[in-house]
């Protein structure tokens, strides 16, 4: 079914994007493997964390009522009745005007409610002299005060960070459940198009986008698979998108620059499945195909490599978080005032390649179907649809690469 | 040598962190491989790119001056000589009064310096009238206006970006010269740790480090080698430390809580080869040490979890980059208001967590010790050792992790 739509939206695109994506299956990692992936289910703790009461100074523990006007001239006495041992429990219990010491991290003895710091305390023979007051619970974590059990330590959705893999050691998950990796189907099309190791004749180009999209895709935590550069020509890019098709969870297809050529990407992607979008009110990024190959969704991306990475960063990004089942946000967007004015038209919404320094954003002079300013600027500088640019010194956003 | 040195700021502590560490040696990787590494040499484009005119639109290549004073009412009339076609060429030199047909991406033929886009041409028969008018150069690139050969394309230092290895892949660099991961040596040492998988003890805590640690490097590029949780007792450390200075570019000896344990971390260093700080002016993260096996560098974190990733953020991070080679700035820093006061005591950096939300810093409350808030909170407020913290509405910098 071929369907010439109208331009639309980038957030209707991003929304049928996301549409046709489903969260891909789950496997089960070592958490020394996990950073990076994404949780599938929830991780609860199955008992409090620390799971005792816990100092978090070296120093003595004591009744805290029992330091009430302590002062270093009037110091509170107290008996010292023992040492806690790192790891080795606090095998006795303190009664009254008895301390003991414990060490930062062990574990603070029954009879106890605060620990009071070395630095505030003097020892002489078996007494401890301690000049300050402290306060019920001071200087000691509860036993469920870090995560009591059945708490979600840690929430489906997270791409886990380290400090995420460092709370499941801490409540003893080896293992979790992730997302498996999706694997994105990649292909360049375009006589134009050659291989990089090849030398271009006169007028060709290399295949930059399939690099660009695979690196992209990987960064994303995707695998990717490469069907290599499809010539312009029906026949050979149906193949490679129904083979495509069986073998991937998503599909990205690297239109040539030519008009021709990105006709035949829409309609064999519409003989295949359905094409839903053609045409997004985006600059650059204009000519982008969203659409589907039998149930794989299926994008069509236009053939500059700096209008394909703005796509990629704004439809396909959204699309590849929802099939990895990846919720979290890690989208780096930094505030900056404009160095120069941005003008725009209204109705689309433009991407401007920026360069963010010391909080001031600056536009690449970038025209179009430049590759360097992709490698020469820091991110790009969002023009709503709805705005006909921006002005020196406005306040803008900037979604750094 | 054991020198008991006084606390230093945290700027020193980085200062010879990083003056302990020397770039690793290089390796020869494909493109495809080579995204997220760090490019050991710059790479210089060997010819011109695009190396041709290339049209940037699709649309008609004429000489700019005659389309001088065209317009809607009184198109200027050109012959149209010629098609050309992507990746073939242009055959033909334009004469005075003719154009031809340039797809985008397509040669600009010999004789057209502009090109005129299809939305302000009509074709009639053999002619072809264009309603505006163009200038000199406009909507074509020229052969050395991407990269022009000898220009430096991607730096030495740099982490490549997906763009990056786009830009390596369009000069046609099919491999490029990066260097090796540092490979870092983990050693978890405190008698109250326990393995992940065991069930600890009362007053037990699961070795949390050496997962944060090895993660953390991971993500900045380092390959990880984990000596296990070595015991307290002098021999043991030695042996382990020894082994690890042999076979790594750096060592992450994360210490237990208590004093006890940290001392002895840092006499085995000095022992093995110097402890130049013993102390940084940084909360949490006090209890550090920066040192040498051998000529190895060496830090000694604190034991706990929240603290050794404060220390892994603000010393670590740089020594591993220059480990790595990596001059890349890629932190993730943004601007937010403060909606609580933050007091701090001057003379110490203190780093605090805190949320961001909608340009809205919020601090976690994280009593000292406790790992939730690593898993809570979005990144670090840094409070400068000169000031006594923040107000409510002050404009403050946040590190996002």
């Amino acid at each position: 079914m071929v369907r010439f739509l109208s331009v639309v939206p980038v957030e209707e695109a991003v929304r049928v994007a996301t549409g046709l994506a489903r969260p891909v299956g789950t496997e089960v990692v070592q958490i020394e493997e996990a950073a990076g992936r994404v949780l599938a289910v929830d991780v609860t703790a199955d008992a409090d964390l620390p799971g005792f009461r816990r100092s978090t100074v070296d120093g003595y523990a004591v009744r805290a009522s029992e330091t009430i006007g302590a002062s270093e001239a009037l110091p509170s006495i107290f008996r010292l009745a023992g040492r806690v041992s790192m790891g080795a429990g606090a095998p006795f219990t303190l009664g009254p005007a008895e301390c003991a010491y414990v060490p930062t991290g062990g574990e603070v003895p029954e009879g106890a409610n605060a620990v009071a710091m070395v630095e505030h305390a003097e020892v002489l023979g078996g007494e401890v002299l301690i000049g300050r007051p402290v306060a019920d619970g001071e200087n000691m974590i509860l036993p469920d005060e870090d995560f009591a059990a059945g708490e979600v330590v840690v929430p489906a959705g997270r791409r886990l960070s380290p400090q995420d893999v460092g709370a499941l050691a801490a409540i003893g998950r080896g293992s979790v459940e992730v997302r498996r990796r999706p694997v994105v189907g990649i292909l360049s099309t375009g006589n134009e198009v050659v291989p990089v190791d090849a030398a271009p004749g006169r007028s060709e180009v290399r295949d930059v986008n399939s690099y660009l999209l695979r690196a992209f895709c990987r960064e994303r935590g995707c695998e990717t698979r490469f069907y290599g550069i499809v010539r312009d020509e029906p026949g050979a890019l149906r193949a490679a998108l129904e083979t495509a098709g069986r073998e991937c969870d998503a599909l990205l297809v690297s239109g040539g620059s030519s008009k021709d050529d990105r006709d035949l990407g829409a309609r064999t992607i519409a003989d295949l499945g359905a094409v839903l979008v053609h045409g997004i009110a985006l600059a650059p990024g204009k000519p982008t195909i969203v659409g589907r190959v039998g149930e794989v969704p299926a994008l069509g991306l236009p053939g500059h490599p700096a209008s394909t990475f703005v796509v990629m960063l704004v439809v396909a990004g959204p699309m590849l978080a929802v099939l990895s089942g990846d919720t979290t946000d890690r989208s780096r967007r930094v505030r900056a005032r404009l160095a120069e004015n941005v003008p725009s038209a209204r109705g689309r919404e433009d991407y401007v390649r920026v360069t963010v320094r010391d909080g001031t954003a600056r536009p690449v002079f970038a025209k179009s179907g430049l590759l360097n300013s992709l490698v020469r600027a820091d991110g790009l500088l969002r023009v709503p649809a709805g705005r006909e640019g921006f002005e020196t010194g406005d306040e803008v956003e900037v979604l750094l690469w």
